[in-house]
C-alpha cells in the first residue's frame, strides 16, 4: 500500500519541554524517507521510535536557527558509526555547510559516505529537488532569518492492475509495467484492450506542505493551495499576537486562517511555545477558524 | 542538609537507545551544580526532570567525542534565550573552543553572559578548578583521543551548632560563623568554652570520581582511592573484551576490579553499549567482583 505518512519527531519550539523536542519530521512517500529539519535529539527520537533510516537520502533544513539544525551533527556522526555508505544530501541555506564543516572535520573524519550540500535560496519559490517519487519546492517564509518551507508533491502513481483481467488476456509479465503506466494492451490477434478495462485509477498523488517558522504570510497561499496536509507553526495564541509579530511567528488563529484561505484538506499545528502546558488551547483556537485541525505531537505518525 | 547528589542525565554510549541518552551528569554539592559532559539532549533531559540550572557555573568535558559534547551548543543557546547573565566556564581540551566558536558566532551572537574556556591537559593529574565548596582534579584516562576523568573533592564542611549551647552561653549571631569553622568561644568573663562543647562534627567531605571513557587502567587507582562514589564506564561485558580493548573501553568486570582495587565505597556503572537490552547482565558481572555496584540509569538521582 502506497501510503504517505508524516512522523513528527519533535514539534516544540526553541525551548524543549517535557513533551516536545525541537523541530524534526520524517516524511515517507512510497519507498523513500525525507527528513525535514533536524533539531537536537532527532536521532534520539528515531531510536525511541525504532525507526530505521536506511531509506533516508535527503535532509531539508528550513532555516539556521538551532532548534531546526542542532541535531544534524549527531545524526551524521551516528550514520558514520552505523557504517552508512549511501550519499547523504542536505538541502539548506548555504551558510550551513560552512558552520558544520569544522565539526565534520573534527568528529566525522573517514566517513564511508559522501555528504552533498545543496544550497537553497529561501527567497525563491522553485523546484529544489526531484526523484522518481516526488518533487520538492521551496516556500519562501517570513521569519527573522532567511527561511523557507517545503512543498512535497508526489508524482502520479501507477494504476492498479485488475489481476483477473491480466489472467484472462494472458498478458505477459514484461508488459505489466507499461500497463500500470496507462498503456493499452494489444493481443496477438490485434485486438486493442483499453487500459481502463485492465486497471483501476490510482489514488491521487499526495501534496504535503511544511511551513515553519513563519509570521502570518498570505503570500504562501497560492503555493500551498489545496494540499492534502499542511504542517504550519502555531507558536503562540492570539493574546500573544504582539510577541508573535515581534519574533516573526504565527498565532494558532492566524495559522488556521492560512489553512482556510488555502483550502487545505487538513492542518497539523506545531512549534508550540514552551509557555503552553495545555496545548489544547492552541488547538481550540485554531479549530474555531478551521475545523479540520490536528494537534501535532512528538513521536506520532500521521497519514498525509 | 548538605547532601551531595549526582543526577545522571544520560549514561548511554555513542548510539542513543530507547533508555539512554549520551553521557551527561549533574553533580550538586552544597549550593552549586557542576555539569560533567554534555552529550546531545542534555538540556532536554534537564527539562524533562524539571531541573533549574541557574546554579550551574562550570561544565567539565572529559573528551571531544560527540557523545560527550554535542549537547553543548544547544545548552548554551538556551541559556541565551533564558537571559542568563552569569559567566559560564567550560573546562575541556583546548580544541573545543575552536570547534564551537564557529557555532557560537553564528547561533549565539549577543549573549548576555561570558563563556570562559579553560584548557585541560588530559595527560596530567592536577588541580583544574576550585571554589568555596570543592576542588576538582583531572584524572588521565586511556582512550582513543586525549581524555580525562574528574575527581571532585568537597572541602571540609562546617561543624554543626548545638542550638541549646549557643542559647545557654548567649553567643551573639556574628560569632556563629567562626564557631562553625571550629573556633572556641570566650565569654565576657574570659572563660573559654571549647568548640566541641558548642558544636558537633560535620559529615566527612564527599569525594566523587567520574571516569569515562577509558580502557582498564590501574594508573587511576591511587587517584580515586577510597572515594565515596565512583562512576566508571562499563561499555561492554567480558565476552567482548577484545572489542573493549580495540575501542579503548572497559568491561563491567574490569570496572569492578578497579573499584575493588581502589577500595571505593560505591560504584555506579554506565556508558553501556547499545547492544545490551538487558543491562542487568552488566550489573551482575560487575557485582560478582565488587558487590556495591549500582546500575546507572538516566534521569536518576544518586547520593554521593
Amino acid at each position: 500500500m502506497q501510503k504517505a505518512t508524516l512522523t513528527i519527531l519533535g514539534c516544540g519550539s526553541s525551548l524543549p519541554t517535557n513533551k516536545n523536542f525541537p523541530s524534526s519530521q520524517l516524511l515517507e512517500i512510497r519507498d523513500k524517507q525525507y527528513l525535514i529539519d533536524c533539531g537536537e535529539g532527532t536521532q534520539i527520537r528515531m531510536r525511541q521510535m525504532g525507526l530505521k533510516t536506511s531509506r533516508m537520502g535527503h535532509i531539508f533544513i528550513s532555516h539556521l536557527h538551532g532548534d531546526h539544525c542542532f541535531g544534524l551533527i549527531g545524526l551524521i556522526s551516528t550514520f558514520g558509526m552505523l557504517n552508512r555508505t549511501a550519499d547523504l544530501h542536505i538541502h539548506a541555506h548555504p551558510d550551513l555547510e560552512k558552520i558544520i564543516d569544522t565539526q565534520l572535520q573534527y568528529f566525522c573524519s573517514g566517513l564511508a559516505f559522501k555528504i552533498i550540500f545543496h544550497a537553497i535560496n529561501p527567497r525563491k519559490h522553485e523546484l529544489i529537488f526531484e526523484d522518481r517519487s516526488v518533487q520538492v519546492f521551496s516556500i519562501p517564509l517570513k521569519h527573522r532569518v532567511p527561511t523557507c518551507g517545503f512543498l512535497f508533491e508526489e508524482k502520479p502513481r501507477e494504476r492498479h492492475i485488475i489481476r483477473e483481467m491480466i489472467d484472462f488476456y494472458q498478458i505477459p509479465t514484461w508488459r505489466i509495467l507499461k500497463i500500470k503506466q496507462g498503456e493499452d494492451f494489444v493481443t496477438e490477434d490485434g485486438e486493442i484492450i483499453p487500459n481502463d478495462r485492465l486497471t483501476t485509477a490510482p489514488e491521487l498523488p499526495k501534496r504535503f506542505a511544511y511551513c515553519s517558522d513563519t509570521a502570518y504570510s498570505e503570500k504562501i497561499i497560492p503555493i500551498i493551495k489545496g494540499v492534502d496536509c499542511l504542517y504550519h507553526e502555531a507558536t503562540f495564541m492570539e493574546d500573544e499576537i504582539l510577541r508573535a509579530k515581534e519574533t516573526q511567528h504565527s498565532t494558532a488563529r492566524q495559522t488556521a486562517e492560512i489553512a482556510k484561505k488555502a483550502n487545505v484538506k487538513k492542518l497539523i499545528i506545531g512549534h508550540y511555545s514552551a509557555r503552553y502546558n495545555n496545548q489544547n488551547e492552541l488547538l481550540n483556537e485554531a479549530r474555531a477558524v478551521f475545523q479540520n485541525t490536528i494537534l501535532g505531537e512528538d513521536m506520532t505518525v500521521y497519514e498525509v
